[in-house]
């Protein structure tokens, strides 16, 4: 799709100031009228339409960032949120928090309330419905309106903006190889059933460390878990047909709850089983033993992202100009913190 | 302080319907002069004042609550939004979060830009440099604006307003009792250095129990945690010294803290400690042994909070009367759950 003129690529090339053709194109009587017609030509010849509603909008700074994230009992997401605190509030900005509750309908409706003129800005993780729908419609329509957007964790290739992710599947990876470098040889990978972007992504991870190390893939050792009870009866279940001596859950409760499961066995963690879990939360911190995990570092990814969304606003701010384009992914280191979990 | 006479009384007074009243005081042509005069000179003479700010209010409706909480990384409050998010979304109200980070400035900051037209009304926990400073003028102001604010949790009686409260007085009480009742003599409080006004009341409520059951009242054991590094360390010293053995901690990092010292020891929980946490909330539910807490019920808080809120906003809407009296505290019950760290 080609570009349409900016008012940057008209007073450029007629060599006059982006106010005067912005004035010009107004019909200002500031600008007199040789040049007022020039520029209106010439706007008219490269097909040229003003925003009007961006330009409203970026008259009117609320100097306040919206986050949109799916759920809020989940430590992930609030080290998130402080992180974009943290460098918002450094800026001047401050934070409304909408939650979608992982519904389509509601991550629409909060996105439709907020850029009704109470923020300037959006920060956003997917819910797993729009996820699931692929319908970004409402995320297309706030950037049409000039509103950025930056997308974190759970982002999706079918919208440009800026985003910040981690890389899942080298996170998954790493994490892997480390238990197979300990001698573990029967991963299990204890994961949701719901589709959402970064599962599958662990998913390959995982896969991949097996195959890299020449260790057979058993499909069977995949385990989507629905309700987190089913979970220590599974486990359970593969550690009596000694069909695992290790673990890699996608989240603390799954991990939290395979340790459970060899206890009640009289197992012992870590030496019959290895367990590793992604997010580093306070669960892992404060279980006994404490869990080894993969950090997403959410107060980094909050910090970036609140970063690249007011460089945004502050471009748009003295150019006067949208700068849709050099949409940037940033991608956010992770690291295993190891616990006694592992050994 | 004489109430104001209101549209009501007027209304009543002068036998004609409250939009008669309204619309002659705007000196809308729709009414006939002589009822116009009449309800403008009654109106006078009792020094009646219209609440323009709160009329305009309340006919730009945006079927929104904003929510003002302390902190996020943060179970208990997780969980009041929950319940508060379901009774609003029954009810086709949107919600919006602002967090003050325990911050006054912040705080205020919040309050005004959510005031300022995004919002109908709030629901809101202090933070603890508002309860430190005591200064409540940001709230009253809202208030007077005809804007309805529900307070949960950390409360001020200050503030003339709806509040959601727990017994925190009662819920210690018990939760000591019930350590009393196990044959425990030795209990120590651990508890914040902050002056939060909850932390007080569990303080009572704690001294009390210990009173009405004649065990002696040792300040020592009153531990007021600043780091919660130095947690362990202190209930160490207590263990070394037999000097405990229980603990009723006021939150669940200081119980799980304790725990970890008494496992050092080479102790056992609950046989030589026993723990109890208040607020029930992921770690007690996962930690090894799991950890008997006082349930806060903040998904219970929350619906109530939001009910009390939107009651409040639609007989505003109907009545177009300020109802600032009758203002209810309801208190939600706790219960313990007993786990494995009490026996």
């Amino acid at each position: 799709m080609k570009r349409k003129v900016t008012l940057k690529q008209i007073a450029k090339e007629l060599d006059v100031s982006i106010s005067t053709v912005s004035k010009s194109l107004r019909n200002s009587l500031e600008i007199g009228e040789e040049t007022r017609l020039k520029v209106q030509a010439f706007a008219k010849f490269y097909n040229y339409k003003p925003n009007n509603i961006a330009l409203s909008l970026k008259n009117r700074k609320t100097k306040t960032i919206g986050i949109i994230i799916p759920e809020i009992v989940h430590y992930f997401f609030s080290t998130v949120i402080n992180g974009i605190e943290q460098v918002a509030n450094e800026n001047g900005y401050s934070v409304i928090i909408c939650l979608s509750d992982d519904s389509f309908d509601k991550e629409v409706r909060n996105m439709e309330m907020l850029a009704n003129g109470s923020i300037d800005g959006f920060i956003m993780s997917l819910s797993k419905e729009t996820q699931l729908k692929g319908d970004f419609h409402h995320i297309t329509e706030v950037i049409n309106q000039g509103m950025p957007v930056v997308m974190f964790d759970r982002v999706t290739s079918e919208i440009l903006c800026d985003k910040v992710i981690i890389d899942d599947k080298s996170a998954a990876y790493e994490a892997v190889q480390s238990l197979i470098d300990k001698g573990r040889k029967k991963i299990a990978l204890v994961t949701t059933v719901d589709y959402v972007s970064v599962g599958k992504l662990r998913t390959d991870g995982y896969t991949k460390a097996l195959l890299d190390n020449g260790l057979p893939f058993n499909e069977n050792l995949i385990i989507k878990i629905e309700d987190v009870d089913t979970c220590e009866v599974i486990i359970g279940q593969l550690l009596e047909d000694k069909a695992i001596d290790a673990v890699f859950a996608v989240n603390e409760l799954f991990a939290v709850t395979s340790i459970k499961a060899a206890n009640k066995m009289g197992l012992n963690v870590p030496n019959d089983l290895a367990v590793i879990a992604f997010t580093d939360g306070i669960i892992s911190k404060y279980s006994t033993p404490t869990i080894t995990t993969v950090s997403q570092s959410g107060k980094k990814m909050g910090n970036k992202a609140a970063k690249m969304l007011i460089e945004r606003l502050e471009l748009e701010h003295e150019d006067d100009e949208e700068e849709e384009e050099n949409y940037k992914t940033e991608v956010i280191e992770t690291h295993l913190v190891e616990r006694e979990s592992t050994n």
